[in-house]
């Protein structure tokens, strides 16, 4: 396993399902009495975070904290980076303060993988979400999540037919996701409006449609993606009715699911807007289950990237 | 014991009791070199603020601490609350992260009843004040505070007489005082200028009155309530030396106390608007007390409500 | 050892040396495989910080962490100091929740003196920067420093020229600096433009140099201070440039430097004003070692204002 988790671009197919094996045993490890496991006991992982992102930062808090690492969170609002630091010197400092692991949100495409590759710190450097590029976690998530609902197919997720809905322009989660998905053998089809469907899409791996009623019912898993308010401004829409009607899933289109198919959502979702509540508190809905699993995942990750089983024998203190 | 703590109006006088006793032998045991208890290991309490007390957050943070939980902080500024998520897709996410109990602070009255209430999460909910609604945990620490300075008249508080003073109309503290510590046998005077009158007190279980300098020489506890300084712009009354004069405890009415009474306040003062130092600082203040109480009462309703005793043998995670 | 850490100036040279003596036992403690002690375990510390100071308070934090402490976080901003507590009901009442110890940092010289000696609290108090005061464990990180790097000359710090350059006006990391490293017996020189240099500054125990230049090939260590941007708008100095040319440690200064010298910088620099990424990132600069020794400096104080040896003896909590 790599010591950094930068892209999905990075990992192998045989990566990425060494990552989801060792969630799931995680998993069955931490379902009952036991909680909390010794694993980064005395280890410091950082959440240094440039972006507000309330939810993933506490998803990786938790996963640290069930791993009983000592977690420092660095928000960059009203800090030295505010005043101007680099995050060269930001990033040397908290590892001179005894972080051995950075969890890093950037605003920036590819500010993870220059941390990581600038020789500024030894530490092992998890991609929280860079600029419009990845957010590998997330992907790693919805995989697993895919995963444990069609568990007969095997190991992969060859026959499986994922949608993404939404602003694929600017979403790293479509990204990571279409990348991730198809490296696991599943067919992605990415459903947008033409504003938000990016130029060069021809040439990832996916299908492209303009057009959510035809696509629908193929599919055995929906993302649906948040719509930033922050678009509408910037009209790639018209209106939130036209963008909720024309991509939304609300009630009307629910009779085109598929049966055994599953609804998925990153968060935090804006309901009535590209989901209703009919389909976000379905019995298909699978949201909650993704925010679960984004512990699991967090924690695999965590424990592989700072050395895996080596963690163990290395021994643990007190 | 209830799996939630929601209102001062669910508990019965046993119930409370037993909360009170509990906090009691809770301060007993770690008096000592023992300053924690592993009886929480492993668990996540969050703390849900809606709006800010960093007093109250403090105290329950310490609280969890004191028994080994991990806590995590979910402040609703610059999160996606203030994105528009709602209370409960909020709440649902942090259980799924492994929250086990939720601690509500909300400017909504009927905020935590409504999240202990409509099924959206299986965790244990603590309410830690909704609009002007309750606050039952600072009721609780109030009621451990005068039980533990007038402790011969044994179990519950008959013969105390407890005078609550200021801003009623407001005030979640003075309503959930007046109902628990009178269901706990004490009589209970409210005082305040009409304007902080709330309409329909005279069915709440507590004497009514005008005139401080009457009633104070028959108070054993004497509960002064903060100003918020935001009732004096919208002209409850005509200005803070007036208000002082009538109802704040000065050093001149210090001398009309009765002897053994005790002076109380849930913090933060104003000296020298409700309070003087005089009194603030005065031998008979238990002003620290209270605060000191808040964490032991706090650390009773996480116990209890989460298992209590059953906690124990239910083993406990390294 | 006394029970709080005011300043550089109530230290005596023994005591100093025996914080970096113990700083240098921690390092070589938790040098290997154990990271963390059990030894503050069930012990709360707070860090009371009314100015913002990321750097200062996660080291701080880092510190008590290693020791198992548990660490309350409180920022003046958005709590109960803004509504006007004042820092006597402040402390008080952190106290009252369990604070043993309070890391304090201020605006206003004295701050932490007041709430150590005014016999509002028991707890121990340590100063994390008090206006334009002390800056005390700075002083002592840097005085580690130094000494790891020039350790042949035995325990104290005699024969080694120490100059200090910048906004030494406004700088209580210069004041405590020149302070202690003169009580160990280095000799300090202050490098500054008039504008800069304190008032007085004859009655302190070093040389006053106006001429970077000249001054510079004589030095051991180099110590460059922040400059504080808003001194720009209050026109403490002709431009950047200007300063920088004059008093910044620029590429061109580099071949001045002393054989066997050392660059320091409190952080966070503004690199290409007061120091040159050349000389930043030299062989000669422990500017990250600065902040390494920052941690265990503070672990060392935390240690013994709680009462060192003792500590140990007293038990530990589960």
């Amino acid at each position: 396993m790599n010591r950094h988790l930068l892209s999905v671009e990075d990992l192998t197919s045989d990566d990425a399902l060494h990552i989801l094996d060792t969630a799931h045993e995680l998993s069955r490890i931490t379902d009952g009495a036991i909680r909390k496991l010794p694993t980064l006991r005395g280890r410091t992982v950082v959440n240094l975070f440039f972006e507000d992102s309330t939810r993933t930062r506490l998803s990786f808090e938790a996963a640290a904290k069930r791993l009983s690492a000592d977690v420092i969170s660095f928000s960059a609002k009203g800090s030295s980076v505010s005043k101007g630091e680099s995050l060269k010197d930001t990033a040397q400092t908290l590892e001179a303060m005894g972080a051995e692991l950075i969890i890093i949100r950037h605003g920036s495409s590819g500010a993870a993988a220059r941390l990581a590759n600038s020789g500024w710190v030894g530490a092992h450097v998890i991609n929280a979400g860079d600029g419009t590029h990845e957010h590998p976690t997330q992907a790693l998530l919805d995989a697993y999540t895919i995963r444990s609902h069609f568990d007969k197919r095997g190991g992969n997720l060859s026959g499986i037919h994922v949608g993404i809905v939404g602003d694929i322009l600017h979403s790293r989660v479509a990204r990571s996701n279409a990348l991730l998905l198809t490296k696991l053998g599943a067919s992605v089809t990415v459903v947008a409006p033409p504003t938000l469907m990016p130029i060069g899409v021809e040439s990832w791996p996916v299908n492209v449609s303009f057009n959510f009623d035809e696509v629908l019912p193929q599919l055995d898993a929906v993302m649906m993606l948040r719509i930033q308010s922050e678009r509408m401004d910037e009209s790639y829409f018209p209106s939130e009715r036209e963008y909720s009607r024309m991509y939304g899933l609300g009630s009307n289109r629910m009779k085109l699911l598929k049966s055994g198919s599953i609804i998925m959502h990153p968060g935090p979702m804006n309901r009535g807007l590209e989901i209703a509540s009919a389909a976000a508190d379905d019995d298909k809905s699978v949201i909650l289950e993704q925010v679960q699993n984004g512990v699991l995942v967090r924690m695999a990750v965590l424990y592989l990237t700072m050395g895996g089983p080596q963690l163990i024998s290395e021994g643990v203190t007190p």
